[in-house]
């Protein structure tokens, strides 16, 4: 059977996808955070899913969910990830795992059996650290690190989210050297880019870089009333102040996809009469180039600098997280295309991704792609996060396409 | 025995100080929060104290501790706070509690008894309300704010917070009409003027109005990564515009001793990948005249009126509490004068209090003044605050000698 004939079934994909949306609900989207009750409960019906499409199936150490064709051959790694933001969206991650699911099932059913593993990695959103389920499949991530981690939100020790899972003591899957053709991504855009464009698919061309920040700033807490404007080392006043500094100056150094972000800022202690005695904020920034990216960053130390000489404060800046632009591989690409025109003429587009994925971590040891189906109003990690039931079945009939065309390449 | 002969007995203050700092020590301060388990306790030892002292003690049903002079003849009401902060001071509140108690003894022990009685109001720290305690006293606290009132930073419910210390269903005891010449707050000044200027009292003119607001920004929450700059609906980056307005603007409108103060600021969902689609902050100012509290009310309002009109954003104002300024009594304030000059002389001013205190509310109902101490570094609502014990003995002498001076005069 030739690529071209290959047939996806949406409406069994489709029922997945609102089957595991059922782990933790949220208004019209999820709250599932990583190793939550719910996540854990997750990770076992898609090992069953797996089990059923007759991959066999493991739940590792660090909660990578990973299906394994059976026999010899060429293999093809689809994958994402499965737990989500919190009170997020029911597609970011999800989506791009069920599509591996049913690809590896409409291959095995038409014709190419033992072809396609699946992945749910661990973690993408965060929770407990950058990528850790992707890092550790390729074998990047160390004991002492997991020994490190805690919740971002609740502070939880990871190896105690790990024991109460289940997980804690099984081993971690690592990349067999040689199994794989390439690792393809789908995922939802998250931007508004395909759907301002009435297009359908992206083959992505790149991953911009992530570079992430603590920003903390030291003052002296005081009394609300009592303390004179003159005398008083405000904390928050002079987050204010930097945030400010960052938006009249940012603008003249970035490139023109480059964005940059105050996700999070606290005042400590937090009450109205009193002056904040300390502040912290989480900054980011991203772009494709690697010297837009540097020259952000020597930005926000000089503007840093400049705080402290200004005073009466002092700011402090910790590195959370620098990644790096990572390139998709051509013959991937390539086969997206091919598989998008086919099924979309006309319909798709190249474009980079602004959002990081598990596929720069996979990039290091294969070569790597990533596709996207379009955001409803660019909207996502928010509840109302949602995809057109035509596009999603549309996205899984494109990477199905390109997958029988990459393995007819042998 | 006339008024400048009352003589108090410093390490007896001290140690019963000292003893109340052991409920909730926290570093060298005190966390204390309203109805916690070690504020219960300590309003039971407080009135353990009183009955010593020859008080009749009563904790009532909002946890105000109050210790009544038995017998007939002009009484002075002296008192302040019990309850602390989160993580704060040992003696914002409790001094003037335990000067009522000392002064109590001293004046009874030294041919004056009967002519004491001594409160500590529930929750001046509003962890529940605003001044419920004194509020209540003087019959301004309804049982529907009761039933309506959470705790502000873990939301517990004030009847059910009532509840676990043992307070629901007690009854809320109120001013007796035409008891009182007046009520004398003693408190530690919180701020440095005193110290500044090589002062030991002062002698409080008025309350200075405290203007509080909630705001809140709706915006869009979306991806960090994947959504462009010109179309984000950032709530966070539009707060910071406003504070940044505010602080622009305020100097131009306030007079020389008003305060303003971002106390609390938010970012929801506060993770760092996701642009903020909310965000919240407390704000409040304060000033001694109406004039420049309504100029500065004004003030806000056009700028959230700006902010909305420049939009991307919607900024709403919710008012929290508007009080008025408060005068001092003018013969209370006399009496003070001359403790000061007898214990103290030359080393004291009248000054007005730029933090809100209970006696604010007392002034309803009775003749009111207020007394200071000196503030080691202006510091307060930390735990670091202190004062010298030199000074926490001489201000006790000075309030002694005023409340023997004000019943000589019948």
């Amino acid at each position: 059977m030739s690529a071209s004939n290959i047939s996806i079934n949406g409406q069994r994909l489709l029922a997945d996808l609102y089957r595991l949306r059922e782990f933790g609900t949220f208004k019209t989207g999820v709250h599932r955070p990583t190793y939550s009750e719910v996540d854990i409960a997750s990770r076992h019906w898609i090992a069953e899913q797996m089990r059923s499409a007759g991959l066999e199936a493991t739940i590792d150490g660090i909660g990578n969910v990973i299906g394994r064709a059976a026999g010899p051959g060429p293999k093809i790694l689809l994958g994402s990830h499965s737990e989500t933001q919190n009170e997020a969206g029911w597609l970011d991650g999800a989506l791009g795992v069920m599509y591996g699911l049913e690809v590896a099932r409409t291959l095995a059913e038409q014709g190419r059996p033992g072809a396609i593993d699946v992945a749910s990695w661990a973690d993408e959103e965060g929770h407990y650290m950058s990528f850790p389920g992707s890092r550790s499949f390729i074998g990047e991530l160390t004991e002492t690190e997991i020994d490190a981690s805690k919740n971002r939100y609740h502070g939880k020790p990871l190896r105690q989210a790990l024991a109460e899972g289940g997980l804690a003591g099984l081993p971690r899957l690592q990349v067999e050297p040689g199994r794989y053709r390439g690792y393809i991504e789908a995922h939802i855009e998250q931007g508004d880019d395909l759907e301002a464009h009435d297009l359908k698919i992206g083959v992505v061309t790149s991953i911009v870089a992530i570079w992430q920040y603590r920003i903390r700033i030291e003052g002296v807490q005081n009394h609300a009333g009592t303390t004179r404007m003159a005398i008083r080392k405000d904390a928050g006043a002079a987050m204010v102040r930097l945030a400010t500094a960052i938006e009249a100056t940012f603008p003249k150094v970035c490139a023109e996809r480059s964005v940059w972000t105050f996700g999070r800022m606290t005042l400590e202690p937090g009450a109205p009469s009193i002056i904040p005695g300390a502040a912290e904020a989480y900054f980011q920034f991203r772009d494709a180039e690697p010297a837009v990216l540097d020259r952000m960053h020597t930005t926000l130390e000089g503007l840093i600098a400049e705080a402290n000489a200004a005073g009466p404060c002092q700011v402090s800046l910790h590195i959370v997280g620098r990644s790096t632009p990572v390139k998709s591989d051509p013959a991937l690409m390539a086969a997206l295309d091919r598989g998008a025109e086919k099924h979309a003429p006309g319909l798709w587009q190249r474009m980079p991704s602004g959002a990081g994925h598990d596929a720069q971590y996979l990039a290091k040891v294969m070569p790597s792609a990533m596709l996207f189906v379009p955001s409803i109003g660019g909207i996502s990690h928010h509840w109302t996060e949602d995809t057109a039931d035509a596009d999603i079945v549309l996205g899984c009939q494109v990477l199905a396409a390109a997958c029988a065309d990459l393995l007819d390449q042998g």
